[in-house]
C-alpha cells in the first residue's frame, strides 16, 4: 500500500539537458520509463540549478545554499568544513544516506587538518564525502595527461572492469571511454570525431548499467532501516561515447536545429562574447560536430532511460514504490552549440534549466500524479524536500537551508507564496574569459534572476544581458542594451540586491531560537538603562539584593 | 632602537565613543596618555566598525570580515567553526596570540560537537575562544537574575577580589560595580542613579587596573618569542559605576549638551522611532540621566588613559616601543542621549565611528607620526595590518580578509586606491523593535553605507535614512525621504548593493590559487571540446596513447 515515503531515491544525471527527454517534448527521444514516472510524480518546468557547472551545482543541491553562501563555486574548489548536507540533516533522524557514483566534491582538507579532524575518521569521511555514506563514490573522470591523473582516487569500477577482463590500467579510459581506432590504436572519447564509434566496453559493464546495479545492491542490503539513496550517473556527460548499441541509435537526422541566430553574434555582450570564444563552444558551433556528438548524447540518455526500467523493475517487486520518494533531475544541462556556446557555464536554458520529475508515493499528492508544476523551483529545494519527507521541520533549519520544501507543491496545496524569483550563479575565474577580459577572480563571477517572464544576467563590471521569455522563449534577443527595457532591468536588479544582502550566515541560531530570546537577557541580570531599582520588577534584582555585611 | 614591529598590542575598549579623548576633540576629558600614543602615530578619524554592538562588532574585527560574511550577527551568536581569526593567522607565523580581558565571544559547541573537536583540546580551546590563548578571559559581565547567570564562566577576577577581602561569591558585582547604598544595602552599578556613587572597591583592584596588570604579567613571561596580546578592557561599558576617585574627577558641568533636535522626532523613519522607544533611549533622553551617567562615564575613561600611562611607561622601560604596534580602538560608541537613543546599536557617528591609534615603531612611519588620517578605515583592516606586520602577506588571504592592511596610511604611502565605502549592518531580530514593527529575525537588519561625504542606511523593507556629513556634520537631518536626494540614494544604494554580491565564502581558494589554475585541467587529461587528437599538442594525449592489445 502506497504510504508516507520513507525511503529517498534521489537520482541525479550529469549534464542532461532539460528538454532531451520525451516527457519534456523532445520529438526524437523516446524516454518511456522517465515518462512513466513523471507519470505517477510532478514534472516541473522552471526548474533552475543554482551554478551550471557540476562542482558548484552539486554543493548548492547537497547543501540546500546558494553557491555565494557555501562559497565552493567551481569544480575543485574545496567546500569547507561546517557545511552542512543532506546526509547531516537526515543522519540525525534515523535516515542512512549513502552515495553510489559521482558528487564532484573537493574536501577541505586544508581546513580539516586546521581543525584537528582526521580525514580517515568516521566524521572525516563525512566531511570529506560531503556527508554522504560513499558506498560506491566514483566522480566519472578518471583522466590522465602529463601532470598526472586529475582524480586522485582509483575507482572502484576500474577493478571491476579488469575483473571482467579489460586489461590496463586505466580501463575507465580505455574501454568505457574510447572505441577501437584500427590497427592497434585507441580512439578515445575525448576526440569527438570518434563519438560515434562504439565504446569497447560491453554495453552491460559500462558506466550506467553499472551504476545500477550498485544502487540496487544498495538496497538489496539496505533492510529496513530508513534510507536516502544518491544515485548519481556521470553520463551523458563528457567524454560522449556510447557503447552499442547505443553508439547508433540516432543519426544525423535526429539532431535538431542548433538554437541560434547570426544576431547573435553581432556585438553580443564582452561577457557572452568571450563565452562564445571558448575552445568548446567555437567547436559546437560547427554542424559536422553536432551531428556527431548529439546522436551518441541521446543515445547516452536512452540508455539510462532502459536503466531507469530496470531500476523501476527491481523496486516495484520489491514494494518500494509504495514507500520511496524518487526524484529524477540533473546537475545542469549542455549547449551543444546552441547559441553558439558549448559545454555549459552560462545561463540560457539549455544550460541553467534541468528536468526535475518527483514521485511521492503518500496518497496525500495522488492529485497531482502526471501534472507539470510551472513555478519557480531551484536544486536547493531538494535538501528541505528530503528533510520534510524525514520528519524534520525545514522552517526549524531556514536559517541554514535556503531552499523550500516542495511537498506543498507536490500535494497540490497553493503555498502562500511562492519564491518569485530564482537565482543561479557562475563563477568564471577559472575560464579563459576572465583572463581575456582582464576580470580578477573575485569579480569574475555572473548571476541571473529570472521570474517567470523575464531572465536578467548580471557581470559584475558590465552592463546586464535581459531575455523576455515569454516574446522569445528561444532567447535569442537580448534586450539588456536597449533603453525600452530600463526599468525592466532596474526591477530585476533591484530583487537580486535584495538577494544579495540576504542573511546566509547567521547558521547557528535559528529564527525560532531569536524569537524565543528576545528581550530574555534581564532574566540574566543584564539591566540596561534601568534608573531606579524600582522602575524594573524586584525578581530581576534578586540575583543582586543582599546586604554588603 | 626602533624598528620593524615584533609584537602586536591591541588593545580595545568597550563602548568608548569616537570623541571622548581630548585628541579627537574633547573639551573637557584630558586623555594625556592616548594623546601621546597619537602624537608618536596616526590617529584615524573616519574608522567605522562593521557593527555598533560588542559581540558582532568583535567578531568581525578578530576575523577581518564582514558581519554579513562570518554570520555572529548579535551578541551571543556563536561564531561558526572555521572562520579563521588574528591568532589563526599570525600562530603559523611564529606569533604567540593571547587575550588579556574580553572577547564577547560566543563558541558554536553545536558546531564543534557535530565535527567531534574536544573544546578541552588545544583546538578546541581556540575555535571557542576566537583563536586567541586564554591568557586572561573575562568577558566583564557577569550579571545573574532569576534565570541564573549571564556568564557561565566565573572569571579569575572575582577569585581574586576574594582574595584580596572582597567577600561573597560575586564580587565583580557586589564590590567592582555597586556602591554603598546606606545602611546594609547595595547601591547597584545596574541602577544608574547610582553611578556617581564611589564603587565600593578599591581603585586598584577594580576592573582597568587589574587587566593592565594583567597584561604586564603576560608582557613579562612572554619573553622573545613574538606575540600580539589583546587588552580588552570592559569600561567604559557599562554597568557605569566608577571607584573613587574617578567617580567624582567630573560633574555636571562636564556634560556636553546632547546632540539632537525636536525635529528628529517629527515624523521619523520607523526603524529609527521605534529604536527611540527602547527603554534605554528613553532613559537616556532624560536631562538627568546624562548629568549623573556622563561624568562617570568620562571619569572611566580617564582611568583608562591612566593605566595606559602605566602600561606605557613599564613597555618604555622594557625598550617594547622600540618593537611593537600599538592599536588603541574601541568596538563601538555610546549614545548617550545623543539623537534621542542610549546604549548604540544605531549608526550616527556616536555609535559607529570609533577612536583608532596606531603606533607603528618602524622608521618607515616616521613621517607620519602626530598626523590624523581622514581615509574610510574600518574595524576589518586590523586583522590584515596585523598579519602584514608579521611578515604575513594580505593579498594571499584576500579571499578571506576583507580588510586592508593599514601599513600603507600608517607610512605615508598613497594607496591606489583606497575604498569609496565604509560598510556597517546592525542586526536588530533581538531588539524589541523588531517585534514592533512585525519584522522577522531574517529581515531585522540594517545596513550602513558610508563615504566621505554621504551616509546612508539600508533597512530591509524600509525607505533609507541618508544624512549629508559635509553640512550636516551632527546627522541632525535625515534626508532619505527628500526626492532632492534620490540619486544620492540611488548612488549608495547601488554601491551597497555591489558590496553585497561581493565572494564572501569562497574561502578554500586563493586569487593566485585559481589565477595559477586556470587552464590547466588539460594537463591532467581533461580535453573539453577537442574534435581531432591532431586539434592539440600530442603530450596532452600521453596518458591516453596506447594501444588496444
Amino acid at each position: 500500500m502506497p504510504q508516507q515515503a520513507k525511503n529517498i531515491l534521489f537520482i541525479m544525471c550529469d549534464q542532461l539537458r532539460w528538454d532531451y527527454l520525451s516527457c519534456y517534448g523532445h520529438p526524437r527521444l523516446a524516454t518511456p520509463h522517465i515518462d512513466a514516472l513523471a507519470a505517477r510524480g510532478v514534472r516541473f518546468s522552471r526548474a533552475y540549478v543554482q551554478s551550471p557547472i557540476c562542482g558548484a551545482s552539486r554543493m548548492s543541491t547537497y547543501t540546500g545554499r546558494y553557491v555565494q553562501s557555501h562559497g565552493a563555486a567551481w569544480n575543485g574548489f574545496p567546500l569547507k568544513v561546517g557545511e552542512l548536507t543532506i546526509g547531516d540533516y537526515l543522519r540525525p533522524l534515523g535516515v542512512r544516506t549513502a552515495l553510489v557514483g559521482k558528487i564532484h566534491m573537493e574536501a577541505d582538507i586544508e581546513g580539516m587538518r586546521r581543525l584537528g579532524i582526521d580525514p580517515q575518521s568516521i566524521i572525516g569521511v563525512r566531511v570529506a564525502e560531503c556527508g554522504f555514506e560513499p558506498y560506491e563514490r566514483d566522480d566519472g573522470l578518471h583522466a590522465r595527461g602529463p601532470a598526472g591523473r586529475f582524480d586522485p582516487r582509483p575507482p572502484r569500477y576500474n577493478r571491476y572492469l579488469n575483473e571482467r577482463g579489460y586489461a590496463g590500467d586505466n580501463p575507465w579510459h580505455d574501454w568505457a571511454n574510447a572505441a577501437d581506432g584500427g590497427g592497434n590504436r585507441l580512439a578515445s572519447g575525448w576526440a569527438m570525431r570518434n563519438a560515434r564509434k562504439p565504446a569497447r566496453v560491453r554495453e552491460e559493464d559500462s558506466e550506467t548499467p553499472y551504476m545500477t546495479r550498485r544502487a540496487i545492491d544498495f538496497m538489496t542490503q539496505a533492510g529496513d532501516t530508513p534510507w536516502c539513496l544518491h544515485l548519481s550517473y556521470i553520463k551523458p556527460h563528457w567524454p560522449y561515447i556510447a557503447p552499442a548499441p547505443y553508439n547508433d541509435m540516432y543519426g544525423p537526422d535526429d539532431v535538431m536545429p542548433a538554437v541560434r541566430s547570426e544576431a547573435e553574434r553581432r556585438d553580443p555582450h564582452p561577457v557572452y562574447r568571450a563565452f562564445m570564444d571558448h575552445d568548446v563552444s567555437r567547436t559546437f558551433s560547427r554542424d559536422e560536430v553536432r551531428a556527431e556528438v548529439i546522436p551518441v548524447y541521446m543515445g547516452l540518455i536512452k540508455q539510462i532511460d532502459d536503466q531507469m526500467g530496470v531500476l523501476f523493475r527491481y523496486m516495484e517487486e520489491r514494494g518500494l514504490f509504495d514507500n520511496t520518494m524518487i526524484v529524477f533531475t540533473s546537475d545542469h544541462g549542455d549547449y551543444l552549440g546552441d547559441h553558439w556556446l558549448g559545454d555549459k557555464d552560462f545561463f540560457h536554458d539549455a544550460s541553467v534549466k534541468v528536468p526535475l520529475i518527483v514521485y511521492d508515493p503518500s496518497p496525500a499528492a495522488d492529485r497531482t500524479r502526471g501534472s507539470a508544476c510551472d513555478e519557480l523551483v531551484e536544486a536547493i529545494d531538494l535538501a528541505p524536500t528530503f528533510l520534510e519527507i524525514a520528519g524534520g521541520d525545514p522552517a526549524q533549519q531556514s536559517h541554514r537551508l535556503e531552499g523550500r520544501s516542495l511537498l506543498p507543491l507536490l500535494r497540490g496545496e497553493a503555498p502562500a507564496a511562492w519564491r518569485p524569483f530564482a537565482v543561479s550563479e557562475y563563477d568564471y575565474g577559472m575560464q579563459p574569459a576572465s583572463a581575456k577580459l582582464k576580470v580578477a577572480p573575485r569579480d569574475a563571477r555572473l548571476f541571473m534572476i529570472a521570474d517567470r517572464q523575464w531572465k536578467l544576467i548580471h557581470a559584475i563590471g558590465f552592463r546586464p544581458m535581459l531575455f523576455d521569455l515569454a516574446s522569445d522563449p528561444d532567447e535569442l534577443r537580448d534586450l539588456g542594451a536597449d533603453p525600452a527595457y530600463a526599468s525592466q532591468c532596474r526591477r530585476l536588479t533591484a530583487a537580486l540586491s535584495d538577494w544579495g544582502l540576504r542573511a546566509s550566515q547567521r547558521t547557528t541560531r535559528s529564527e525560532r531560537q531569536i524569537d524565543n530570546a528576545r528581550g530574555k537577557a534581564a532574566q540574566r541580570g543584564i539591566l540596561i538603562g534601568v534608573w531606579d531599582e524600582a522602575d524594573i520588577p524586584a525578581e530581576l534584582w534578586s540575583g543582586y539584593l543582599r546586604d554588603n555585611g
